[in-house]
Order: C-alpha cells, then structure tokens, then sequence
C-alpha cells in the first residue's frame, strides 16, 4: 500500500456536528505516516469534479479546534445528481493528484456516490481506499445504531418543543393548539425527539405526526379534538413529510423537487394551522425552526459532539488499515452504560437504503411514541432533560 | 401601614424568565413580616376576577427553586380587556381577601391595568400597594434600561440566527436565500439581537427589517439582489409587524385581531420566502422560531434570569416600603462592568408607551443595526458569542 493523498468532502445538509467529523478525518489523516496531502473538496464533490481543492494541512491548529463548535458545512455543499461521466472524471482527478484516499461525510446518497467511485475504480485497476462518514440529522441510515448529527437535532427538538410546549400550556385560553414542524421527509426521527422532555401525559406534546404513519386531515381534526378536550390545549409535534395513506403528501400545495427528484417539503405547520383555525374554530400558532434544528451550537448533543469527531478518524484509520468501499458505522455496547463502538459496513448495503422508525417505537393510536423510543434516543441527546416545576396550585377558598 | 395579604399574576405572553420574576416576589413576601397570605391569581387578571386564587405559602420551597429554570407562565395567562365594572369587582375582591399588596408581572398593558387599580383604590380610600414587575420580550417599556425577558429572546435571536445562518452560508450553491421571522409588533429589539453574533460584514444576517423603518416589498427585493450578488446568499431577518410606509402591514393577507386590537401577526416570514422565490427566482428557505424565542431556557440569558429575580424581589421592597402604583425599572450604571440598579416609575409614566429602537442604533440604509445597538445589547445576553471558525482555503493548483 503506497502512500497518497486524502481528499475529504461534506456532502448534502449540513448537521451541528459535520465540522466535527471534517476536523476528525484531517486530524487522523495528518497522524498516519501513509497519507501524503490532505486536501478538501469545496462544495461537496462538485469540488472534485472542478478541481475546486484546498489544502488542509496549511489550516491552523486553532482553526480546526473551533471548527468543532461552528455548524455549517466548512467545505459548503451542494446538491448535485451525477451522471456516468461525472464519475470517470471523479477518477481523472484522484489520478492527477495522486489521491489514493476518498472519505465522504454524508448520507445515503452520497454512500451511493462514495459506492460508484469505489467500483469505477477497481473497474479502472486505480488503487483507491474510500470510507463514508455517516452524517444526516434524519437518522435513516441502515445497520448503524444511529447517525452522527442526528443525536444535536433530537436534543435540539426535546428542548425547544418542550419549552414552547410549556409556553403554549400558560396560554392555552388565548391560543389552544400549537403546531411545530419538524425536519423528516421520510422518517420521523427527529420529529419523535419531541416527547424526550414528556414526563406526564397532559405534557406536551400531545400528538406526534410522522411520515411512518400516513392520517388524514379529518383523523387529526378529531385528534385534535379530543386532546383539546383532555388537557384543555393541544401541542403537535410533526413531520414535514407527512403523507395521506394513498401517500400523497397531506399538504394540498405546488411542490418543488430537488436534483434528486425530492420533493421540497415545507410548510405543512402554515398549512396546517390555518385548517385548524378555519375548520375547528380553535385558534392556532405554528412554529418551523427548519434549519435551526440541524445547526444550534448550544442545543447540540455532548455524545453527538465526540461520536461524529470519532467517525471522522475511525474513518482514516479503516482506509490506512486497508478497507475501503464502506462506512463507518456505530454499534452500541450491550451494559449499564451508553457507549457505541465502530464498524466497517460495505457501501452498498448503506447506499439508497432508508430506515424508518420501527413499529415498536410508534404507539398504536398512530400519534404517540413509545418507551421504546426514549430509550433509543435518551443516550444520543445526553440523558433526561432537567425537571420543570408546576405548581400544586393549593385554592385559595373563595369569600365573594 | 398594617399588615395585609399579597396578590401575584402573570400577564400576557410568558418569557423565559417570568417565572424568576414570580418566584422573586413569592420569596421576598415570605420574607417580609407585613406580608400576610401570598397568594398567586390564575391567568393574569382573570384570577381576580374569578377570585381564582392559589396559596403560594403552600408550594414546596423546591418547586419554586426549579421554576427559576422553568419557561412559561406558571401562574398561566390570558388576554383581556378590562371594563369599568371589572375594576370594582377588582377591588371587591381584594376587599374581600383583605389584600393589601399586589404586584402585577407584565408589559405596558399590564402597567395601565395596574396603574387604573390603583386609581380606583385611592378613589375608593382603600390602602393597597400596587407594584409593577416589568416583563416583556419586546423590550418597548419606556424609562427603564431594559425589559426582564428581552435578554433571553435577545441571546435565542443571536444564536440561532448565527447558527442557521453558517449553516446557509454552506449552502448558498443550493438555497441562497434565508428569510428568518422574529417576533415583534411595533419595535425591533428582538429582531435587532440577530446581529449580536455578526463579526464580519459578509457575516449573516445581511439584511435586518424592523418596524421602526418601514419599507416596501420593491426596496427589499433590491436588497436582496444586492447583497446576493455581493455575498454569493443572503440571510434576511425581518420583525412579524414590518410595515409598508403608508403603515399598513407589509404582508397582504387577512389579519385577526386579539382582545385588545393588536393585529395578530406572523407568517411574514412564509409570504415573503414565496415572493422571493417568485420574483426573484432565487431559491429561499424560511424560520419561524414563534414562541421559543420567549422560551428555550438553555438559550437563556444568565443575566435576564438574575435580573428577573430582582425585579420580582424589589417590587415587595418597594411596596413594604411604602411605595405604590409605581414599576419597577433597570437603570444601567456607568462603568467598565455591566450593572442595573433599580429604580420606581409612575404606572402613568409606562402604561400604554413604547419605546422604539432609537435612530442611533439603525444604519442609514435602513436594514442595518449600528454598534451603538450591539454596545447596548450585549451585556443583556451575558456578553459576546464565542467565535466561530472559517476555514482558510488555501487553494491546491489544478493539475487537469
């Protein structure tokens, strides 16, 4: 195994932690005696294909240690589809600069591309070592426990959903329903971290929207119905991506699609706030952090913070070892405490694959979500949020 | 002046500090040997109204402290407009529960109410002690320095628009164009705070629309072009109530309006993503935070909480003390460490006032803020952001 040079990427949305798992790939690569550069590719792998390349060993020490707290993607990113010409060009460049290490930060689409470049290059006799580095706040990459980015997401969502659950609680005579709309086009994992700060059950939220569970518009109206009933208020917690059971998505408006032909979802809590109003006579907020969820610094998760750095110089350390064509995934350690340990899986059974939230994590009314769940995720956003205070509220008798 | 009972509620929307304020006035009243019964009303006003009232006596000295840290409203809230009538039944009730001392925790609307109680009690020769405790994330209370609440919204609005900012800034290629709504009817404060992360010019957000500075949807869409062209993406923060300049609201849809008249705002944000897209053809992503902004407690100022406390615990020194019909206001010290002392003001003084951003803290072009805004702002959010990093590229020469 000769030595050569590393080209690192960050591939699709950025996550809080994706700097994390750049700044881990750089330092392992600057530590193994193999790697000769360290280069990065702008803007995912349309850096590649423009020879858009930077030098990583010319960033300062410092740069790379604040890097693991600044969201975003440092290197950008870009929504690209490639074609079969795309990739023998991919290869034209490795060749050109003696690149014989490609890690990929990403999700199931960019394993697919880490997966074609690996293939071409065998096809083409080039020696070349390629790892992915799991990243998506979505959570739907198969076999690994979980995703890196996914765990700051979810702690992001328990916190922010329970306080302006509480919030919505105070003035449930004002404005009874509140509806939060989460980042999910297929899975409703970050939507279900919603009901990690749920103590009680007349905490919110009330009723968890995922893309698992296909409603109608009529279920949730009565849904809703009765938890205003119940508690005298309603917080829903859902799913940008939620789905009519002839899957279609619920809400009635023009969609755009993106390179991959994904449906630009959106606005569903606008949409869906105002059929409230209208048709049940209740007055609604809604409210659609978007991006804050994959990029709040102060919500992000410890756990998530060293897991995603630890992929990023796992991922050096299989490619120097020489496995390629797969990515490192987490695997959780049977024991009385949270730990996860990695693994090689082979690209191809990552790629184009999506996990959803098992049945056993999903209650059965369809908008609830099991101890189960809790149990997964607790660990991933840094255990049990800190206990809010009701009041016993002890009535004072009455003289008039 | 005899010994009397208390009566403590909470108005209008909650904060992430209401609670402090609350907790401080429960425990200097258990403090104080003139305070007879504490007692907490439910639902602001309504609680008198309703002689819906709770015994604070009878709450566990730990619920108190954890309420400190807990968002909302404990007391809960409602809005209403009081009638003549509704102040005599007021004083009934006081009469009723022999209440002596009340401290009402709100904004200026809840300084008016406060002030006519007041009023009517001196009308009616009745011995009460009516104190204001301020608290509104808006921050438009006349006089005092600042609002208890403000600085916590503040901190949420620099941190998650920094945040999600970086995170569009890596994707400018994809989606250049961020539109992120913050909460504010008639003055800019909270929607200001999102620059208090911005160290460069180039920094998000470029763009800042306030109330104070009305503007049309043709200036904006010039704004955008420009800034996209000099920037390569554009974030945008806008207040829910900007206007047109003939003051009607910028966005054209149907308005509600709550108890008091006040326009219910909010989806700006959603409209002008929409007409961004459409006239501008640029692609653009919308946030609408609503309510967390008043309720992430880890996003909390530690020096809103502090000074929430105080207020709280002040407004019982004041009242013990002889004074009334009065708030409780900050003044901010001169020095090199940022300090408030406190100070009473007049009901008549506060209620129905409010104080927009001055001129001095927006930039003449009218969608800028000036340092003189972030000198002021910074000490409320517990000082400057910690920096965040940006990689250097040097760029590796191209080889094809």
């Amino acid at each position: 195994m000769a030595k050569g040079n590393v080209i690192v990427s960050q591939s699709g949305g950025p996550t809080a932690v994706i700097n994390n798992s750049l700044v881990g790939v750089v330092h392992e690569a600057l530590a193994q005696e193999k790697v000769g550069e360290v280069y990065g590719a702008l803007y995912g792998i349309r850096g590649v294909l423009d020879e858009n390349l930077i030098d990583m060993r010319r960033e300062a020490a410092e740069t790379l240690e604040r890097l693991r707290v600044t969201p975003g993607s440092a290197l950008g990113m870009s929504r690209r589809k490639l074609t079969q010409d795309d990739y023998g060009r991919i290869l034209d460049v490795f060749k050109a600069h003696d690149i014989r290490y490609f890690f990929y930060i990403g999700g199931n689409d960019s394993m697919d591309t880490s997966n074609k470049v690996s293939k071409m290059a065998i096809e083409r006799g080039y020696e070349l070592y390629v790892v992915g580095v799991p990243k998506t706040v979505d959570n739907d990459l198969v076999i690994t426990d979980h995703c890196p980015g996914y765990g700051s997401a979810a702690r992001f969502v328990a916190n922010t959903v329970r306080d302006t659950g509480v919030d919505t609680e105070s003035g449930y005579l004002s404005t009874p329903v509140k509806i939060v709309e989460m980042m999910g086009r297929h899975a409703g994992w970050v939507t279900a971290a919603a009901v990690l700060g749920k103590v009680d059950e007349a905490d919110p939220p009330h009723l968890v929207y995922i893309p698992e569970r296909p409603v109608t518009l009529e279920t949730i109206f009565a849904d809703i119905q009765e938890a205003h009933e119940k508690y005298g208020g309603v917080v829903v917690a859902i799913s940008e991506g939620v789905t009519d059971p002839q899957g279609n998505p619920l809400m009635t408006a023009v969609q755009a699609k993106d390179a991959f032909g994904h449906i630009q979802l959106g606005g569903i809590s606008v949409w869906l706030a105002q059929q409230v109003t209208d048709n049940l006579g209740l007055k609604c907020r809604f409210e659609k952090p978007d991006t804050m969820q994959r990029s709040s610094i102060l919500m992000a998760s410890p756990v998530d913070q060293e897991e995603a750095y630890r992929v990023g110089r796992e991922a050096v350390r299989f490619a120097a070892a020489g496995q390629t064509d797969c990515m490192v995934a987490l695997k959780r350690e049977p024991g009385p405490t949270y730990h996860c340990t990695t693994f090689g899986v082979p690209l191809s059974e990552i790629a184009n694959q999506e996990k959803n939230i098992p049945d056993e994590m999903i209650g059965a009314d369809g908008h609830s979500i099991t101890a189960a769940f809790v149990d997964y995720a607790l660990p991933l956003i840094g255990g049990e949020l800190p206990p809010y205070a009701r009041l016993a509220r002890h009535a004072v008798s009455k003289k008039l």
